[in-house]
């Protein structure tokens, strides 16, 4: 199923929306350009709505989120959201500083998303768990691993049910999941965290998935996760004994402009949650 | 002639200062340095006409426009048209919001362009033409192709003509023309449309080859719009199996870096239109 | 000695605080996670300082300055000197303008720097001596070169007493100073000069060395500063006749995520400057 949810990406070529950081906004335009999509950044509020309009989705991500952007935010939100587009949100940092907190909180109150993307220590943040996240990063103590799973997978559901949209929550096991089920993702790879944007350009994606799939939003997610995870696991294979993270991170562009659907199909490590869900 | 005219790029090492969007403005810089000259980008109105005081020429390239500094772009572009310095505008996206078709518009009144560079959406849109640009993408509809370059030569003399300034659209075929004349390019390889920032990177190096050779903007124009597509198609080239639009992105700069006046002398596919014009 | 201090980057892994330009800040944050660092761009008055608290070290760029940004900047200078955490100035493009040189000049009175880095027509128009640097480059009257050595040593070290930072003025030889003493490291390769953002990566590392070294603020710039200049040999010597600026921007930090403590240690060419200081 995955496959045919990549096909859609490549054939419909859904135009995207970026409002994102400048950190990692150049590799989020050739993400999706690798991916089959096209991006377009803009983040005035004089042509915000406009822009939102033309497009097929929008990306609403908040690393160096200054004041300026946030009425882009909400205006490009609001404008999706009237047409139906899916909306997804990367609380980048959020639980790091109050403004990104409120931002993304005040975020969720006025746009819908589909999805919501980050670590666990940024979508805890939103959940009011008081999460300290350590910059962008996720806090040690919130790391998913096995061990703690089956908390975590309720946790995003709990989440998922909340919030309206679909929660991503990327680590050493990715969970992406609505109120109803979770699907647990084992691509990847740890080389990722050393690359700087893999997270951003892992929204964007999923910005391209769910535009290219709109009824879909819990699988579109995890079909995305599982390309980036794949990719990691290219541009890591790749690596030769010079290569650093600067040419891993193009390696992973590459893999994703090389993907093929079958491989996507073939190569995503994705499960469906069955054990119990242990609510919060 | 065009070897010569990258001579001068080399040997005088213009200052090029870029007011840029933020997606694709590390490019232009290493784009700038790739071919001899030097980037600074300075957008904030308190400094931008000192720094274009400082420059030999000014590239104003509006993806990612903000009402901030629009006061900046025509400071500083009134400061360079004061020392006769070349001036480059890209209006990506115009078409696509009213900002940027307004903003656009609004520099051509306030700045003489030595050069305007665009994909056809967006030149039309400057020429009331009612274009609908697709994000910062050309519409299918507005494409340049062999079947209607006849007319496509024709709207660019016009526009050249109305706007004073040299035109340039790209495509399949570039066309670079002023009122008199027009050339016809065909130098390039389609995987430069998957690459971010082609676009900005060719308004960025036909700045540093309009400030080198101050008295030859249409040859200058054409010469920058070869050197371009030869570095596509040497990066075309050089991708291997695994590559995919990231290091192609890094082959295409690379290729600046190596490409010598006489490659260019003698790669240049570059003709003068001769056919009949059809004025629109 | 420098070993040392790298293995206490890595060690440590401290999360780093940059204010920096959208130029090169991919690569910015790109060079810090090579290096075993974190980073976090936050630039607004809003989170600068609430950032800065929760960072061990600050890093303040300006490049692609403006005025929105500067109480940001302030803001977390203070929080940083509050709680002790080394702060680092790069003064991009001082010199170029009076909004970039009066700038550097406020930031120098209202924040304690530990280091000041930059080219030495940049610290040249801090110190009041009238330098007019050419965008963001040097000078071709200022550049240091092994004939002026004595005199630009002098500098360096009355510029350190006066700032109370140590002074970071890079060249073909690069000088590391504090009142009191002084080293020239031959590190480093010209290509470096073709590569947009070296500069301002040095900045940043110079930021994690101090942080992970807060007792050590003039040897921990001069391993950062060798640090550097090892990586953009190693850039250099990998570059095969394909390759451009591009291919040696991701060689570089690839060359630091790959360097070990011992090759730190072993490769740096640092000298203590023992000739005669003469005051200038």
């Amino acid at each position: 199923m995955f496959g045919k949810l990549f096909e859609n990406v490549r054939r419909k070529a859904p135009l995207i929306h970026c409002i994102t950081n400048y950190v990692t906004v150049n590799d989020c335009a050739n993400m999706l350009l690798a991916c089959g999509a096209s991006p377009v950044m803009a983040d005035d509020c004089e042509e915000a709505a406009e822009i939102a309009g033309i497009c097929q989705g929008l990306v609403v991500n908040i690393g160096t989120l200054n004041t300026r952007i946030i009425p882009a935010m909400t205006a490009a939100g609001r404008r999706a959201n009237e047409l139906g587009h899916p909306v997804v949100l990367d609380p980048v940092g959020a639980g790091a500083s109050r403004l990104r907190t409120e931002t993304a909180l005040l975020l969720m109150e006025e746009i819908r998303f589909a999805v919501i993307r980050g670590n666990m220590s940024e979508i805890r943040s939103l959940a009011g768990a008081g999460a300290a996240t350590r910059g962008v990063d996720v806090n040690l103590a919130d790391r998913v691993t096995e061990e703690n799973l089956a908390k975590a997978v309720a946790f995003a559901m709990e989440f998922a049910q909340t919030s309206g949209a679909v929660a991503v929550i990327t680590g050493a096991v990715d969970i992406v999941a609505d109120k109803d089920k979770a699907y647990c993702i084992r691509n990847g790879h740890p080389v990722m965290s050393a690359v700087t944007g893999t997270g951003c350009q892992l929204s964007a994606l999923t910005g391209a998935f769910a535009a290219a799939n709109p009824d879909l939003p819990l699988e579109s997610a995890a079909a995305a996760v599982c390309a980036m995870g794949l990719c990691g696991e290219t541009g890591y294979k790749r690596m030769g004994d010079m290569d650093g993270n600067a040419s891993c991170r193009n390696y992973i562009i590459d893999a994703m402009y090389r993907l093929t659907p079958r491989q996507l199909e073939e190569g995503a490590d994705c499960t469906l949650w069955d054990g119990e869900v242990r609510r919060p």
